[in-house]
């Protein structure tokens, strides 16, 4: 078994550089931290965990995890509108983890903390007996009262959605060997799409003012749709062939409803699923051009019928569809 | 195996109740959080991780593990002069546990938030194969730019602690049977200061405007005193008679220097230890007084030599004594 690595050197090696450009972590060598968010701001907060095994391969690299740990709880404030600030890392590690591995995943780290704007705040590193877990606490600021929540959808406002649907759920399809439809770059592609998870950070905030209400899309469109339709108090009706795909997507699925349909309930996406009046599709069509991401009207809300389970799938007949299970429940895990 | 709880199920029965006071919180209902100190404050921050068979062990009670969680962190912030506010739970739960645990492990938060005066902000459940794990952010306030912060100490500044030291390694070293000296009702005393940590949340705050630094008693005396010393850039000089010993605590170590001074390195106190100036004495036992909460002063501030590894522990006769390894490394556990 590798020698274990002393907590105190761990944090000073490997963490302490990542805290250094933010002032309120005192370089990590206190008790707890200081977050203060500029004024006329509100601090937004969300947390997820990911466990190896559960919410990545164990065979994943260390800068995969840590992209996709810190990816996750940034697409969460994303579709908020909030602007990253800071976060939070709680590390469990295997004794046997060693030195080449957490450089690798400090590195990860440092990299998307680069790219997306946020630093290291604080948080604990521990050993486990179990599996390699991380849990990131994520902050981020929006202006007062302005945080797009869930719950503030208006009957007859349209229903959007950021980039592609479905790609992810394929490309873990593919890296579990469950699917071997597509060949070469196209399966790199959905595979990566998987990988690493492209948070909307900078398109999120663009739509304050007109989103109405939004969700990221972790648990799959119909699922993550769906919460916004509980909160709400609401319905959505989603046109089947609105809901946009990826070429590589498009063409592995062509000839296979069933397999197209279950894209719809795929997790992992990291869109941003919204709705808005129609009032603001010239204000959302621009912002689409200006980030140069795809913003796709899918379907719009409804009222919310008794039987109804919140989310209504219809062809161009009107004919309504099953997508099956609504979610891809991490709890279940994709063992 | 016990049929695994569903999580959307498990969030609104266990978790949804415990976020009820927190508006920000949207009845955990959304992606994120929104979390607003008063005009005039400062947010604290801190994070830490309890794993079983690490931290706790793995007979423990499901409410015991609900309240380290807690109050490990509200002792971070307690040391810092912070007010608690909000805490966010990231929760790993063996596919093994059932409702009867988690309705066990709710009521530990409930009453736990009762008594310190926080609420539930969010948070995730997720599935492990491995050992129980919870992840807590605190979140707590002071008044801009007071928090008490590990670096500010200064020469000749007073050490104090609160409470006593050493009766949580006792407690643990009796409930894992290294240890067998006290009986009956001392023996469940030292038990009890292990399993239920009490952090000094209202104290804490007391201190505000006379601690010059302060840090919580989580690593050991020495070891937390040490992190004050290094953070000042001083070192400390502390006289081991001072100490302050519980009535149980003294009668286990009659006679036993060895398990005497490494009270001094034991962990999981959860006191505060903090320096002030020789003129805040008065009003720092006031504060004792009106607390009903002993403040021992052990020693002072001086300036580090090169060779000074920070804390130099006396006796009465200025005899200085090796306490050993000044530090409880959890990561190194205690299996």
């Amino acid at each position: 078994m590798a020698q274990p690595v002393d907590e105190f050197d761990l944090i000073s090696r490997f963490f302490m550089p990542l805290a250094r450009d933010m002032p309120g972590a005192f370089g990590l060598r206190d008790d707890a931290a200081v977050l203060r968010p500029d004024p006329g701001f509100d601090l937004v907060v969300s947390a997820d965990a990911i466990v190896s095994g559960v919410h990545f391969f164990d065979t994943a690299q260390p800068k995969d995890i840590a992209r996709r740990g810190l990816r996750v709880n940034l697409s969460d404030i994303a579709a908020k509108g909030a602007v990253p600030l800071a976060y939070t890392l709680t590390l469990q590690l295997p004794l046997t983890t060693d030195e080449i591995w957490l450089s690798a995943f400090a590195e990860g780290l440092a990299s998307d903390q680069l790219e997306f704007g946020l630093g290291l705040l604080g948080g604990d590193t521990t050993h486990t007996n179990g599996p390699l877990s991380l849990s990131i606490n994520i902050f981020g600021q929006v202006p007062e009262n302005k945080m797009i929540s869930r719950s503030s959808s208006c009957v007859d406002d349209d229903v959007y959605v950021t980039g592609t649907i479905g790609d992810a759920c394929l490309g873990l399809a593919l890296e579990k060997g469950d699917l071997d439809v597509p060949t070469g770059p196209e399966r790199l592609e959905l595979a990566e799409r998987y990988l690493c998870p492209q948070p909307r950070v900078f398109l999120g905030p663009e739509l304050l003012g007109y989103a109405s209400a939004a969700a990221d899309v972790s648990d799959g469109l119909i699922a993550d749709l769906g919460h916004i339709c509980d909160a709400s108090g609401l319905g959505a009706e989603v046109m089947f062939l609105s809901v946009p795909l990826s070429g590589a997507a498009r063409r592995t699925v062509t000839d296979n409803q069933p397999l197209h349909l279950s894209l719809l309930a795929g997790g992992d996406d990291y869109e941003i699923v919204f709705t808005a009046p129609e009032t603001a599709r010239d204000a959302i069509e621009a912002i689409s051009q200006d980030a140069g991401v795809p913003i796709t009207r899918i379907g719009r809300m409804i009222e919310r019928e008794i039987a109804d389970s919140g989310v209504v799938v219809r062809d161009d007949s009107g004919n309504q569809l099953e997508v099956g299970n609504g979610g891809y429940q991490h709890f279940r895990g994709f063992e």
